[in-house]
């Protein structure tokens, strides 16, 4: 019953096998082999556009490698206190920027709003003495399991780009805040004006890979000077190519990020009846945060239920996030549940 | 025929049916799971004392991430001008180190010698106006294809230590070096004075695998803090492990090297003995440097062999590059050297 | 009526004559002349034993150079959420340490406590995900005007040092906090555990000095590297040592500390009795906060009054910040309250 | 006698007068104030057109942070392998790079040419492999005591712009080259084709001053940031444009500088008559290097000269630097010159 976090789990078969039929033959080194210029143009294909796509083996390196040709190093990133890019990347942001400042917000469900926006705006003086705001990064799906709705990306964007700075997206767990909201993934981005995307597939059933996409090709003109010397182009591409194409095809995707989802929300609704357990959001992704007795944190695991304290106990409960992923077991979520009844 | 580089092929079975295998079930992730320390166990036994491994996926971060942890921002590194860390990495060393300088050293056959670098260093000056000489650095096997033989980097090594400087050992080639030689690991690196190795698999047989190794862990200390931050923990660890893993079971590096290093022996040999060509340095790695009649490079071309043009052509001769890997076909040296005698 | 900043004004007259009598005959550049070297003997009698002093211009490059060799391009420094570091110097400490993070604390009068220095250290976890924390840096006299007995740095430093982080002083108006005190420079930094300390000058009379200050000179081997790489090691040293000099030669920085520091006295007083208007924080250097309705802040501007709004208008009152330097005529002080009184 | 470097003197009594002079009362801080916009319009003036002006206290902070605005941190410089921004800045233009490149290329006399330029290019392979190169930087006058005349500067420039390099010239000395050239400051700049020019002063007369000049300005629209975050926006930054303000006044700049090359054209024709002494470039600034016999160089030293060894004694003779300043007595270079013939 591992529900630590979805990257426990190996990868789907079907990427397996791409890995492997990947093996044979000789191909051009460093990007420049057939099967990345396919995963391009599927992306195009996927988000109704010519994008720029360059595979990586990190979601770290996507995102670090995206904010560098976002913010410079005299700029300010606005994000989430609670983001991965603010806490779990151990600084790799301003390390590609050149040492740019991440802004960090609070807010509900892990989630920026305009209001945020404007209030964090508004410690920024200009002239000199600050840092210049120049990007604002969001999290889809979040990192407490909920979801942006379009407009409300839309409504972020905006924001930016009035004031001149550019949104990123990191989309770690980008399929399955998709398969939530029955959008489309133009819907969900650009269109909604989103500039550029950490398209995350490693949690979702690749063994290592990512995309940074950037909608506006041009944008990205020095892009791979940057993957390059940040030690992110791997010299035989196709091995990330191959995971990216298989991840894409016949919509794999889509339906390991639905089991996911469906997997939490079982999950999700299973406690919300246990006594003393609250769900402080809505579970619209593959993580359950839920606010539980410490005795039944301690409950679950003796019976077996690997997950992580999300915040220590405070007044006998704890915030434990417990995550699903596209292998996950369905047996485990109702195992976990009995543990948790009885 | 395809001789532009050993990463233009794919990977060998027994490292594909590792990753298959090690994709089954659940990991701790970023590096804490068991096919990791085993591999760490491994090579503490092969190089017969306990060292520090770091996983990553390309040569880049290895030898990047290496320097950053040897070299201050204000120091400098010492390394061959036509090594890869000075000419192929887009700049990734400076990146890493945050902004130390290369001092470039001329050589034959891409070798330091404990004069060169004497000549190197005392072109700083003491004080402050300076960088400060922090660490050297050395390609084993080099770029074109030589070897250092141990005696020779322990005659660095001396150097560099008595100035307090550290050795770093690019081992992208690593393997074919040893296998050439007939010595042992240890002989090679520690035991010569080396400090670090940038070990490389990817190029002989792996899909995307190296290792950055510390012959004195306690110099690690914060090794891993460098690696998050530049983008290069994968979560999925297992599946670079399990690649490191398959490669040293068993023998199977030295097989995958000895098999590059005999083809290119053979081709050196052939090439050696047709007119007008000139073998400027040993072949003894898996790197045949040729100068060839502009006609002959033409002809091998017309004939379907693949290589690079090293330096351009000068009186009617130009250097190129052909590189044997691990799974370059025995037929395809036979058929080049036919196409070159015809 | 100018209460903007202590830099607003000039410079004292001994330290102008200083600077004048500097210019006769020739000296050794960079720093190696005899009136550095005197200026380094000044400090080590002064504190009470052998420290390093690095004589620079501003005291963003004295904070963000000693912050870099406090603190590895990994770690981050915890400091106060208002403090110049973090709100003034554009990324300034993020650029010289490479990439390091501020981690802002919250805290009453500008100041860190040990408790908030606590809570603030959960916030990183263990591991390589988070930074890890390397300095602490606090600010005396603090951005509110208050001032750090040695006990309180004293409990500050422990906790730092027990976690094996190093403390840094932004000393920008250390003399008014020692004229505050009464204490010793050597009670007030290294007796009570600081490892460095940025000196200021400029603030309190000088033209353009502050020196960076190390009380243990090993640790400060390689920090001439850093400022002569951050472009901070002027060739002609002797105009800022001259000013150091002159500076501490027979308490002239105690003098013109102890001038502003009554006058902030004075005017504190003063506002305090006028109805409506809240002395948030002790007047203890030479700012005074206060916070003042709307109104009095515009009649004191019409009567000629300037001063900086530190915090936006909330409720009809306004957060306003009154700083007095070493050179502010006392009738300023009376002119402004008594346009406050009418 | 002190021909050791031109910073070895004091400042011009103008200068000096003028920092006096600028202390009375209160200014904008931070380069808001009145001086500092009438620095703006000298030079504007000076140069013909509208120039945005960034006064900076050292020409290490000038060229590195210029290069800063012109190269991104994956690009690469090309500049003299003599050039005070490649040996005598401790590695400040990587740094405010964010980790560029300086591509170094040889040259007599310490200057550039469109040929060796053109050979230095065909060094970057297009791709991502290489750092991109992004910017040329030229000394005027050069490190060896010579000038670039402006046809050779637009040659230059034309090669630079072509292929979308910026070209920086690093004007240390720009007032000798200015002088001995008889030219105006926009012929020489950027009517040559001049992107940015580091204005130099401080060799020349002033304490610390020197200034960060952009031809156009809309292309310095960020640049105050870079400035701010190196620490070297001077607070009361009046101190350092009143130096600029009396250098420019009244033509004391290039008085100056025409005393110091003709005491240098003096010295080195003096030089040149003595037996065994070659002067190997033509002394057009303030600077002579001269190849002496070291029996020579030794009488000089113990005749009471100080000069600086350019390069190590090679069969019997050493390079030596000779550097008049503006201040520098015509009587101690008839002394020296007294010492050579005895």
């Amino acid at each position: 019953m591992n529900f630590i976090s979805d990257n426990a789990y190996g990868a789907s078969p079907e990427i397996l096998a791409a890995v492997m039929a990947a093996a044979d033959g000789t191909a051009v080194s460093y990007g420049e082999d057939a099967l990345t210029a396919r995963v391009t143009a599927r992306f195009s294909r996927l988000f109704l556009r010519d994008v720029a796509v360059f595979p990586v083996v990190t979601g770290t390196a996507a995102n670090s490698l995206i904010l560098s040709a976002l913010c410079p190093p005299y700029g300010a990133v606005l994000c989430h206190e609670k983001s991965h890019i603010a806490v779990d990347e151990c600084g790799a942001p301003e390390f590609f920027t050149g040492g740019a400042k991440l802004a960090l917000i609070p807010g509900d469900g892990g989630k920026l709003t305009p209001g945020s926006i404007d209030t964090a705006l508004r410690n920024f003086q200009s002239g000199v003495h600050s840092a210049k705001p120049s990007a604002i990064s969001i999290t889809q799906a979040t990192e407490l399991g909920t979801v942006y709705r379009p407009e409300e990306i839309a409504a972020i964007a905006e924001r930016a780009h009035a004031r001149g700075l550019k949104l990123h997206m990191d989309g770690a767990r980008f399929a399955n805040a998709l398969v939530h909201l029955g959008c489309s993934p133009a819907e969900l981005t650009w269109q909604a004006g989103v500039d550029a995307l950490s398209f995350g597939a490693t949690k979702n059933g690749a063994l290592m890979a990512e995309a940074a996409i950037f909608f506006d090709p041009a944008s990205a003109r020095d892009f791979g000077l940057r993957r390059k010397r940040g030690g992110h182009l791997v010299s035989k591409m196709r091995f990330v190519s191959a995971q990216l194409d298989a991840y894409l095809e016949g919509g794999l995707w889509l339906r390991n990020a639905a089991h996911a989802n469906a997997l939490a929300k079982t999950l999700s609704g299973g406690l919300s009846k246990i006594a003393g357990v609250t769900i402080p959001h809505a579970t619209e992704a593959n993580a359950v945060l839920a606010l539980v007795p410490d005795a039944l944190a301690a409950k679950l695991r003796d019976g077996g239920a690997k997950f992580y304290d999300w915040s220590p106990s405070v007044e006998g409960r704890t915030l434990i996030r417990l995550v699903c992923s596209f292998a996950t077991p369905d047996a485990d979520v109702e195992r976990l549940l009995d543990v948790a009844r009885s």
